[in-house]
Formats: structure tokens, C-alpha cells, sequence
């Protein structure tokens, strides 16, 4: 199996001029996407319609390249929010069998899924936590990976609007419940969790709980859940390897290079970094007060996105990387999973 | 009993200019200051201190005036936001006992009191709510009046801090707890609501219960709740009369409108228009969908002030009027208590 | 010529459910439409993508039912920003030849234009004006209205984003210096203004200077401009009417009332109303201070929406009106006008 | 010349209790206190009230403490803002002559001054450059400093609001061109710039003219500029040393490096650090394109800082450092100057 990660700027959500350059000039085949990786650049919280511009602009140019059925096979994830320096981008993985001259080796592979729609009420519950474990599982099948193997869990989940909601549910609350659910069901798939230690009550409460590896983005331009997993495997064939390691807090640059290490390449070989965020819910970092969660005018993921943006892109200089907000059971609380991709930096052991 | 009020505009919150000249000149004797209301130009939110600060300067002014602990006594409360076309400026209420040339006729009287302070852990409570409950009835007692001639209750009630709070509830969320937990307090203390009906799990769910004339305002700049009633009552000796409606929607102008009625005076007589709002929480306003609930940029508070503001500014052409946000357990969903006191626009009948 | 206005609500930028259900029951011939006037739910400044979704889904969806290159024929024009009340939704207007059993009588006629697309640092400038005039004529030929008959002239220009720019100007600027070029293109084609009247330092500077009738929005979306007028004309042969009158002040609740009137139709045969707004740049209005200027945490674009949105709304009762935001050389300095479609509410007079 | 640098948490603008615990203990004398440079937590833009809050809760507490008289002698500067991680502390400067215990040598010294007060049209003027640049020479004689060994100069400088703002100029442009003006002051009487060099037209366009030490902040709570300088000097007696460098960018982690090692002490000896910053006005970082320009919604300083103040943070790992947005004529376009004291790590060499 090879993978390929194309990262590509965006001038506006329906900018897809690089994918096409790629497209035109035979470096990229869309044949082989499975799924593309967005950072987008609404608000990345309820009213962000910038996610399901850049899904409906790749989804209309895929079909056209490839045909309707085949570009709906492909997972769309879009998270909004590029605050401060974080750049927008479109990752665009693609996938193909290893070709004749190539040999397995140690590097990245890749599965994708999907659940069922959830309903409203759903969205936050042990049932939606069961179900995606059970997709986690099938991605995980999909890319011939064991759980001590894989290094991200992307998952894309729902929201319930506020014309939806039942009684006392901000549509806000409802994109961590969703997050929080959906991360816990990866952490059941990947065994760090057992289902019996999870009681509905604690999901969004027990933040104790949680996964190393999850990264979950909800949205309001799906209603079910759309997966990746990405891992390292001895049936790779590409350039490609992933590491990981985990924030304990926001301003946690060690566990940056941690992870980058962890890919066993120096950082000038790093291709992107994949890390989760939110504000400490303690009201501090380092001890030391912030003000983040008290702020009426800027929601915290916001915030959290522009500080762990800024210290991901510190580390490798680049400030085209993935963060994402609003961490509910990804990492400890405060902090979150980061997730390094690198280029083998010289010909992989075969 | 004689009740004045003084509406005088603010530069900036520390702007004392207006109430100083009132003062130099003789026109406002600031011993008889019981109670001051003011509109402040902060987010009206959390993060405010456009309130404190108004509080802060107004104290240290008046104590100057009149002595510390005299200036203590006085009801301060600050409410902040001014969106749109709302102007900053503070409602300075008198009291003194009718002069010897005046007698009494029915007109507006006036009574002000305090709660203890409330643990981080009480906002919001069925503890709160009692509590709230008694110091109205000592206000009511205070001003002599019966609970059936109430126009208006306003109350100022703290709010939890992120850095204070239990696990689950945010500095935002513990904001409408805390007024519709006062909110409450009144309707009990004005027999609107039997103690028997209200169940601890009612506050902030159940809103078919509540106050025909309450206010609540919350703020990070008190602990206690602080409170004053305006009210008609046959041992007024001023030439000021209150009257009230509730507004059933935001644009329910019709409700403006008869709140002026209900003064008996005609609209050049208005002095000020005291009302509550909220962004209805059904989704839509005359059944369509409003944005206000689902735009993560502004608070929903903010917005809502900005149109109640517009319709009763337009009503009467004069911004300066006092709207604030949050109407939980005050007049139905989506609607609140509409306050306004006129002079009386011929001598009052004695 | 018969004009039908279709007020459609939608659920999100891409929401054509209700487009679709009245053509899918013959309500509505796609082949007819001229022009989508929309009003979305983005903040309706420099990055509001909500407009270009809108776009790109109309577009798409039209191409399938009535050929891509029809579909391009038809005029665009979303304009950002639903803040407080006002509901999402969108105008579709159609234009046939009157039919065999209808007679021509006193009604609403409209017509459509483009200009050339504007170089960036061509926006705001004396050859802005200069094209837009001759486009409004045209416009107006196409109508074939005389300008005194004119009562709205809707223009969709361009703005300039921040790598784009030249030194010194913001991208939020450059809206308002597009919206204000556009606005006196119009004034010149109506002979508001005479074009030696005009030196190219008046553009956003001599805001005595302005026409009754334009209504400017700017966008990301496109580089040229898109414009419709819409006026009374003895050729017309359906059942609308429109007036327009100028609000001085954004209270201006008089004004809305006078446009009404000016359709000769009661307020409950109003099918749309269409206002230009902006923050007093005066700092104050109706001689009181207010603070949308000074607020830099929401843009005075958007809280001047919600306030004349709420006044709109508040006398016909229905917030599903059309409130724009930046009336640069639109009315007097914090004023704009206001447009009223009315059904006639009898049989016209043939 | 001994200075010393007490650097306090503050859990609100108007919380003294740091500052009084260190005065109760003895700790910190208060009559020794030349300057306070506080990072508060509002908006850090126009209508930001937290800056005069705390300044007016700090003369009031001084007042009383050591007078009111001396209490003005006192520079208070407050910055506002502190997105992200950035946590509300409070900097208290004292200066003492050296005690005879103490001999003298290499080490920090510090001076102070004023400028009169500015008239609004002032503001952003040649004649403001030149005025700030005759005091921050005031302030060098006052610390016996010499240009070239100055390495932070502070300057607080006033605003216009919209009230008083000339046509076409709003509150928010005045702050930039408040600042730039101070900066181009300082950078004048530091000999970075020659004053035949400044035509009036580069203020605030030219930004390749700047001040390598000069940081700059605006607020509306003063109409002259308060000034402060940092340098190293022989005469120092105190335990305390100055170093600089210059961002060249926002995620330049290496110039606060290079900052730290110019005070010749390892990073655990850093007491504060002070940053000013930007949002590149070129529109990119590192040739990525970056959105804060362009967002609508949050004002790119208050996103700078959270950028800039999370990179600052992460090098020494603690949050309470002081970085203050808009950098015009400080440091190159889109950087800025970083100045760090640190505590000498043995007994200076007398």
C-alpha cells in the first residue's frame, strides 16, 4: 500500500487552483484519493459555512474529474478555523496498491470509513460512541492496521442545530458532545478505553478518559461520521511515515518535537503536523491564569487554535499546519494528540 | 414619599460629568440618592468591568459627596451593553419623604434591598431563588407598596467565573442561571408563582414560570444580589407614575406601546423605558428562523439588545433607553417585562 | 412586462428546498428568472463566504434545470449578514412578457446589467462611478424606465482583499470605497448628481453628495459589478408595485411607514421591504451618543444591520426583510433609503 | 541606581491584592515605585476600559498609601489585551539609590517621562514625533543612559474616538497612527533615523523606517504620552539586566533566543519578557498566507498577540509575559521589538 500526502494552499474555501495544477500536470491522480484533510478559514464553530463550501467546490471539480459515484467515496473532512498564523490548506491523500518495482517496508498506511446518520439526540450519547468505534475498527481493517500502530484517528462528526435542539442544549455544547463522543469511540476501538470502564455520564465530564491518538472536528455539514486512520505497517510501499506524541498543555513545544522524533526523521523532512487543542478547563496554563474561557467575545476554540498554531509552526517554521479545536477526550485535558507526517529522508528499508 | 429620576448621559464609564453638574447646580441632592441604574458600554457578559468600573468611580465619587459609609447604602447597578443605537448613561434615583407642601396622590414610590452573598455552588439554586424571594418582599416593605401596584423588579445577581466554577457549567452559562434563579425569587415574592410549584429542576428549564415585572441583570462585580421595586402606591407625593406590559416577542412594539398607556400619560411624557430580552429560544422570532443562537462570533445577548433596543428607541425617538439581555423566568420565551415611567404631564390629583 | 418576486427563506447558504419545491410544482419557471437577490447568514464583511456558497449552489442547481450558459444570464446578488431578527432568504425575481389576457397598467418593471470586472485599484475610484453609470443605464433601458420612475437600484460590486491591497488600505475599507463608487454611479445615470459635481477626492469623503435610491453591497465574489433597478411603468402587466422613500437616521420608523404609502398599498400587501443602513458617523443619533463606531469587537456593519432590521421588521411584523449594511453616498449620512414591493391589493387599473 | 521589578499576578484590572500583600510584607515600598506597565485583559483596541480601570484602582490604592501627590508621579502604562495564553500581571518598577552596601556596576537602569497632552489632530503627526522625541531623551538624562546601551523604551500614547475624530479617520486607525508617530519619536532620539530622513507622509506608510527598542500603546484613558526607558549602565547596584533583539517575524522563536543570551543569562533567569507585534501586514508568514486581515470578526491585533504571546511563552514556559499589539515603526513590517530582563545569576562584577 502507498500513501501520498499532497499539501496544497488555498487563496478562499472554493479555491481548488492547486489541486488542479496537480491534477493538470500528472503529479497527482484523483483516481486515487481517498480522502482530503481541510483547514478552512471560518470560525470553525456553529455557523461556519466555509467547511461545506470547500466540500461542495471539491465534491462538484472530483466529479467531474472522476465521476459522481467515485468522488463520493471519498472522505471530505473539513475543520474551520485558521486563527493567527494558520494557513489554509487542503491535504489530499491518495492511496494505491505498492507498484511492481517497489518492495513493502516499514511507513504509512491508511484506511477510511463511515457510520450511519445520527439523530439529534444521539449526537453526544453511548450509542454514537459504540457506533464509531465499530467504524474506527473497519478502518483500521481497511488499512491492514493493529491498534498499537496507528498514530491518528481523524474523525469528522455532527452537530445539532439550535432549531434542532432539545431543551438546554446550546448548539456550541453540542459540537463538544459531539467531539467527545466520537473520540471516545476510537479510544474503545484502539483498546484504551474497555467498554465497560465508560458510563454514559461520563462522557464530557470524566475527561480522565481519552485518547492518545484521536482528532474529532464537528460540523454542521454532515450528520453522520466520516473516518481516517493513519498508522505505520510493514505491507507500506511509499515515502511516507507518521509519528505521534501527546500535549499535556498548550504551550507543550517538547512533545512537538516528540513527535516529529517519533517519526525517526529530522524536522526538515516533516510534510504536516496534526494536533488537537482547546483551552485549559482549568482556567490556567502553567499555573498561570488565562483568560480564554471567560471571553464573551471570542469562543475559546478560537483562541486555543491561534496559541497551539502559533507553537506548532514555531517548531518547524512553516505555519501551513493542521490544529484543530475543542479536544473533549483527546489527550488530557488542556492538552491534546499532535500527529507528525514525514518524507523517509533517504531510501526506506526494504 | 417623593421618587425622582435623573437619566444622565455618560461619556465613558467613568464619565461624571452629567451627575457632577446636577449636583453643583443644586438640582440633585446626592443624599437622597437610593438607588442608580446604569447602561455601561462593555460586552455585557462575562468579561464587563465596564460595570465595576462605573461602580468603582461612582462610589469613590459619592463617597467624596456624602461619606463612605452613606455611599454604601445606595443600590448600584450596573448593566452592561449598548448595541446598536442604545446610549450609555446612568437612571439616578432619589427618595425623600413628601415635603409639607406636597400631599399625597398616586404616583411612583420606590424600595431597595440586599441578598447575603451566594456560594459559586448557590447561583442558580432553589436556595438562591428563596433567598431572592425574601429580600423582594423587605424591597416591597421598604417601599410600602402591595404586590399587586409592582411595576418593576430589578435585581443585580453575581455569576460563577470559569476559575470558580464546578465541572460542566461556564462562566456564560452560570450568567442565565443566576437571573432566572432571581427572576424567580421575584415572581414567588409577588405571588406570580406559588413556592409550591417550583420544582429545583424548573429553574432555567421550565420556562412557562415566570415574572411579569422582574429584571435580572448579572455581573462579575458583586456577590449578592442587589435589588430595588418600582411601583404606584397612594402615598406618592413626585410627579413621576410607573406603568408595565410584557412583551410577547422582540418586535412586539403593541407591548411598548402599552406600557406607556399604562402610565395614563402620552409619549412625550416618557422618561425612561426600562426593558428585558432575549434571542427566542425556539429559533425564530414570528415564525422565522432567526441567526442569533447559532452565530458563534456574537452572544446571543448582545444581539437580542441591539433589537429590543431599536423597536422601543423607535417607539419614542430617543435611544437612550435601558434594554438588557437575558430574559430567563421574565415575561414568556423569547419575550420580557417592558418598565416605563412618565412624568405626570398635569399637576397629580391629590 | 410582468415582474414576479418569489421571498423564499432558506435553512443555510445552500438551502434551495424551498427554490425547488416551487419549481417542482410549477410555481416558479426557472427560464424566467432575472435576477437571486439574497440575504445570507455570514457577518457580511471581508470574510463572509456565506455569499459566494449561496452563489456557487444557485448556479449549479440552475445550470441542471435550465443549461449553465442561461443560468450565467441571471443577476446574483447575495448580501452578507442576518444579524438580529433578520431571516435568511432569498428574492427571486421573474420577468415574461406580459400575456395575451393581461393589459399593460401602472407597475413594477425592472431591468438588468453588468459591468467589466474593476482592477483593484481601480475600486472606489472616478472610473468606478463613470462604468456603473453607464451600466445603471443600461439597466435602466432594459427596463425601459425613465429615472424619475426609479425607486431601487441594487448593485453588487467587488472589494479588495488584504493581498490584494495596496498600502494603507484595509480590505474593510476597500468595501465601503466600492459601495460608495457604486452608490454615486447610480446617482450620475439617475441625475441626482451631474458628473461635474463630482471630483474623484468627494468618493467617500463628501457623503453630502448621494443618491435615494442605490443600494450597494460588496463581496468577495466577484470582480465586476451586477446591478438591477426596479421602477413603476405604465407597460407593466403584474400585480407589484414598488416606492421607496429615505430614512434619515437608522430610528427612522416614519420613512418605512412612507414607503409603504408610496405603493398606494396597505402594510399587509407588502411582499418584501429593501433598506441600506450604517452607523451614524456622527457618533450619535437622534443626538445621543452611541457606541457601534468605537466597538472593536463587532463591526459597526453588523450592528447597524440588527438595529434597522429590528425597525423594519418591527412595523410590517415579519423580520424577512432585506437590511443591508455600508450606506456610503446611499441617503444622508447615517440614513439610506428604503424600498417597498407591495401586491396590489385589487385588480390594477388597465 | 538600583532597580527592581516585581512582576504580579492580577485575577481582575482591579485586583490590588498581589500588590498589597508584597507592601504589607515589606516586600516592596511603595514610595519607591517609578513606573507600573500592566497587560490587562480587555480588548487591547478602542473601547478597551480594563487599562483605565486599573489605573484608576492603582492611584486610589497609591493615593493612599504614599499620597496622592506622589501617586501621580508614578508612569502607569496598560496595555490591554491578553488573548490566548497571555496572563493579566501587573510590572511594578522601583528605583532606589544604591544602598552603601552595594557597589556599583553593569546592570539595568531605568528613567521616566511625559509629554503634554496631544490634540486629537495632533495625533499621528510630525509635530507628535517630535514631541515624544524630546522626551524620551527626558527620560535617557533621567536614567543616565546613553543611547546606544538602551534596549526597551515604553511609551503609552493617546487615541481619537469617534466622537472627536476629523472626517474619515476611525478610532482604530488613530491608535496605529498614535503609536507609529511615538515609535518614530523614540527611534529619532535613540539616533535610529535622522530627523531630515521623516517626511510627514512616511508616518505610518513607510515602514522600513523603525525603532529597534521602541514599543508603543495606545489607549483612550490619557492625552499625552507616558514614557519609560530600559538600558544597561554602569551605575546599576540592583540584581537585574536588560538584553533585546528584533523579531523579524510573528513565529521568529529564534530572536527570543537571541534576546535572552543578549543579557548574558541562561533562560531560567528571565524575569519578563516584552514583545511587540503585528499581523504581517504583507498578508503571509513565512510565505503563507495568513487570514487575521481579513477576519471580520476578530481584530488582527488581539489575534497577533495571541500568536506572538504563545511563542514568547513557550521558549521560557510561562504565560505571564508582556506582549502589546501594533507594531508600526517598531521592529521591521509584520515584526517587532522583544526585550527581556533576566536576574543576574551570581553576584555582579562591581
Amino acid at each position: 500500500m502507498r500513501i501520498d500526502l499532497h499539501k496544497i494552499p488555498q487563496a478562499s474555501p472554493d479555491d481548488l487552483s492547486g489541486l488542479d495544477h496537480l491534477i493538470q500536470s500528472g503529479t497527482l491522480d484523483p483516481t486515487q484519493i481517498i480522502a482530503i484533510l481541510g483547514k478552512t478559514e471560518g470560525n470553525g464553530c456553529v455557523n461556519d459555512f466555509t467547511r461545506g463550501f470547500a466540500t461542495q467546490t471539491l465534491k462538484a471539480y472530483l466529479g467531474e474529474k472522476i465521476g459522481a459515484a467515485a468522488a463520493k467515496q471519498i472522505v471530505y473532512i473539513m475543520s474551520g478555523g485558521t486563527e493567527g498564523v494558520l494557513s489554509p490548506h487542503l491535504n489530499v491523500f491518495t492511496r494505491q496498491a505498492g507498484s511492481l518495482e517497489e518492495s513493502p517496508h516499514w511507513g504509512l498506511v491508511m484506511g477510511i470509513s463511515r457510520t450511519r446518520p445520527f439523530a439529534p439526540d444521539e449526537i453526544g450519547s453511548l450509542a454514537m460512541v459504540k457506533t464509531v468505534a465499530q467504524a474506527v475498527q473497519a478502518a483500521l481493517d481497511d488499512a491492514r492496521l493493529t491498534p498499537e500502530n496507528v498514530h491518528f484517528v481523524q474523525i469528522k462528526c455532527p452537530l445539532v442545530q439550535s432549531n434542532q435542539a432539545e431543551s438546554g442544549r446550546s448548539s456550541y455544547q453540542s459540537m463538544a458532545d459531539s467531539r467527545g463522543a466520537a473520540a471516545l469511540g476510537a479510544a474503545i476501538a484502539l483498546g484504551e478505553i474497555q467498554p465497560e470502564q465508560l458510563q454514559p455520564e461520563a462522557i464530557c465530564q470524566n475527561f480522565n478518559l481519552y485518547s492518545k491518538t484521536a482528532s474529532a472536528s464537528a460540523g454542521v455539514e454532515l450528520q453522520n461520521c466520516e473516518i481516517f486512520v493513519l498508522g505505520n505497517a510493514a505491507h507500506a510501499t511509499g515515502d511516507l511515515i507518521v509519528g505521534h506524541a501527546v500535549m499535556q498543555h498548550a504551550l507543550d513545544i517538547e512533545a512537538v518535537r516528540s513527535a516529529i522524533a517519533d517519526t525517526g526523521q529530522p524536522p526538515s523532512q516533516v510534510v504536516n503536523i496534526f494536533a488537537k487543542v482547546e483551552a485549559d478547563p482549568s482556567g490556567a496554563v502553567l499555573n498561570r491564569r488565562h483568560t480564554m474561557l471567560d471571553d464573551s467575545d471570542i469562543s475559546h476554540t478560537r483562541m486555543s487554535r491561534a496559541v497551539v498554531g502559533a507553537v506548532v509552526a514555531a517548531v518547524i517554521q512553516d505555519p501551513m499546519v493542521y490544529v484543530s479545536g475543542g479536544s473533549e477526550h483527546q489527550g488530557p485535558p488542556g492538552g491534546g494528540p499532535v500527529a507528525v507526517i514525514s518524507r523517509l529522508s533517504s531510501a526506506p528499508v526494504r
